[in-house]
């Protein structure tokens, strides 16, 4: 059997290099994908910030091809951003875009990638968010674009929606992860979930899909006391 | 108190230029906003093909700016197009950012202009797709940028979302409209909408907004026998 490997879309941000870490220890080939070299990973492919949605799709695709015969266990997003603002935020616009490029985009791209590089029984994990499983006045580009990678999550993981046989798709849904970002703007409590909390549970779905989720679930992370369990939507 | 007024943001393709005419008979002030000029409009707000999303954004406000004083009675987005594929497609990521720019570009930006033109008491309307309220693995491009419709039209709707004081923001989702490319492809049967009873229920809503249904509602017209009626998701 062939030794086992993942892709790890945004694997130089907080949480990517996490999960970077944790499954290189634990035996796993990891290749990095980011605007940034994730130095803890066996391979990187560097985005690229001047290119557009197909090109950067395109180059991700190549770059992939060009490692002879690549197939993972899992693909997993945890790209992303977070920005505020209603209807009349001057900044309305500029974040729905820029939401949708730092979630949508990197979602689509990972997605992607699964018919090719994908092995049978595999994992895509794309990263949702429990707050858009309801109406997000308050953060509506961050609430759309999450509301997106849902549907994308249920739609790659339904019958016929282009997976490799016995393959499934599952998205993570954060409330607030405890991020060097998050932890400069807000004080932690009890209910922000650890980034080792993420990459326990994704490495237990990986390395025995069979005892994960049904294949297109939302899956919510909820943490109380420091404490993470899984929520099926 | 000053004229009824609406606005038709793609009201030049099949269902926008029905509306653009039966708002018209019923003695409303009509805006189209469009790729191409609809002569029927009493004004035309061209949207430019070489822009991008923010840019074109800024030139509709700047635009209606122009028009000092506009306020309208209804906002409504009916620009879109449709394309299937699983991940699996060879044009996946392709359909995909063709689905973003027709359906969700085009509701952000109308979704933008509500602070700034429309009345209070108004109505931002929206259009989903039935489909979109579950999976859609054989199109999946489409389902996402609905999916990310249905969410915008929750968030705008709900409260603090940023719309004029007493406006609502609601979606129409539609099966199939018995528009002409639809005619092109497909067989109509009794279950395609027809467009007039769109417009009629879009006008019934704007006349007496009162009676609408609750802000950030998503509205299925279903059709049976050639009869449509509206059902509250």
């Amino acid at each position: 059997m062939a030794s086992k490997a993942v892709l790890i879309y945004g694997g130089k941000g907080a949480l990517g290099s996490t999960l970077v870490k944790f499954f290189k220890e634990k035996g796993f080939a990891t290749t990095s994908i980011d605007f940034f070299e994730n130095d803890t990973a066996d391979d990187n492919i560097l985005l690229k910030s001047d290119l557009g949605f197909e090109d950067q799709a395109n180059a991700v695709k190549q770059a992939l091809e060009g490692k002879s015969g690549l197939k993972v266990d899992a693909i997993v997003c945890v790209a992303g951003g977070w920005a505020g603002g209603s209807l009349k935020s001057k900044d309305f616009i500029k974040n729905a875009n820029l939401m949708m490029q730092q979630s949508v985009w990197s979602s689509y791209i990972a997605a992607s990638l699964a018919p090719h590089f994908l092995r049978e029984n595999g994992l895509l994990v794309l990263t949702g968010a429990q707050p858009a499983l309801s109406s997000t006045p308050g953060m509506i580009g961050y609430g759309v674009a999450k509301a997106a990678v849902h549907h994308l999550t249920k739609s790659a993981g339904a019958e016929k929606g282009g997976l490799p046989e016995g393959a499934k798709s599952l998205a993570i849904l954060p409330v607030t992860l405890d991020t060097p970002m998050n932890r400069k703007f807000m004080t932690p409590d009890g209910s922000w979930t650890p980034l080792d909390d993420v990459a326990s549970i994704l490495y237990n779905w990986t390395s025995s899909p069979e005892s994960s989720p049904p294949s297109g679930s939302l899956v919510q992370l909820i943490t109380k006391d420091g404490k993470t369990e899984t929520k099926i939507e």
